[in-house]
């Protein structure tokens, strides 16, 4: 006999333990929480997870997630379109909209270049990106990836693959700036409690003072 | 605009946040591992829900969860049916099975009484408990429910309706013991870290040594 008091149970546990970080014993406690809900949430809750991959698309234009062919924010005529901020992945775009300090528009590239993991330029949203660079009209492409080694090497080749393009892009503004968000010490920390890489970057790419 | 790309997105953030334990941004973490899986994969989990809430009964004897009227446990020729151990959820059913120490049958409470909760003995599985025992047949009851003061008070209000029904319950052998699992210092565990309550009640408990 299974160590399950119900087949169905045990089905419902094994979907929940195939979600990363989550345990049999806490599949457990989830689901038998879902057992004690009305049956009409349980439904709600089922319904989220079906629709969700039938429904969601990438946007053509910047590969967010979205629901419409276009995501809302390429869609916006408030935005401005001449400046594509390259972000690693969904969550990234989520975590500067928040901040609320920018107005441009994104390009996801899905991952970064891990010869480790076996992800190479071709496996992300690079060529799109390129081609999306080619059309012109974009005036600055800030690099946000991480700073990994992999965000490193990846933001060196977009960098390269750019640099080597520019003769064959056509209608290519000379005045395409690339830049890479600011890494120093996070605000509100100590400076004696931030790694010395860091403090080391914050030291060499110091900015004016602006009292 | 929404903090998500997507609404179908951020309804599944929403379901898989409503989980105990389950933070929103846990939730979107998880969300986008679902959405990375083939669509198979991720009907399956969704189907998984809905079919919980649909096909698991409540086992008419014990009441744990069961795929049909009767459960395995009690359906089995091969248990002990005059024994019943009583606990507070499935979950312990599960653990106390497997120990592979057990050959009786449970009874799932579904709880213990907790004024401060407003769970009250109506709330829980006791009178179908009671009405269990009435039907005679039982010779030992073993109380299984958690070293709480909402457990021991539930313990001792079942051994006062067992006490007081004496008489109505016909057919009542006289011999009903009534029991509890030994409470003590845990395999494995130094005494010098048992907490003081565990190793005063081990002391006062103490059983006969089996050379």
């Amino acid at each position: 006999m299974s160590d399950y008091p119900s087949i169905v149970l045990e089905q419902a546990v094994n979907q929940m333990a195939s979600l990363p970080g989550v345990g049999r014993r806490t599949a457990l406690r989830l689901v038998l929480h879902l057992l004690r809900q009305p049956e009409a949430e349980v439904e709600a809750f089922s319904n989220a997870f079906s629709r969700l991959k039938k429904e969601v698309v990438y946007c053509r234009e910047c590969h967010n997630i979205s629901d419409t062919e276009l995501c809302p924010i390429c869609a916006s005529t408030h935005r401005d379109h001449s400046t594509i901020c390259v972000v690693e992945n969904v969550q990234d775009v989520m975590s500067i909209e928040n901040t609320g300090q920018y107005n441009g528009v994104y390009h996801v590239l899905g991952g970064v270049i891990s010869p480790m993991e076996g992800i190479g330029p071709k496996d992300i949203e690079i060529d799109s990106l390129i081609e999306r660079i080619s059309k012109g009209d974009i005036s600055e492409l800030i690099l946000a990836l991480p700073t990994t080694m992999e965000g490193d090497t990846t933001n060196f080749y977009i960098y390269r693959r750019i640099e080597n393009q520019k003769s064959q892009i056509k209608n290519q503004k000379c005045d395409l700036r690339i830049t890479q968000i600011a890494r120093g010490v996070a605000v509100g920390n100590q400076i004696e409690y931030t790694d010395e890489i860091t403090l080391g970057r914050s030291i060499v790419n110091r900015i004016e003072f602006k009292g």
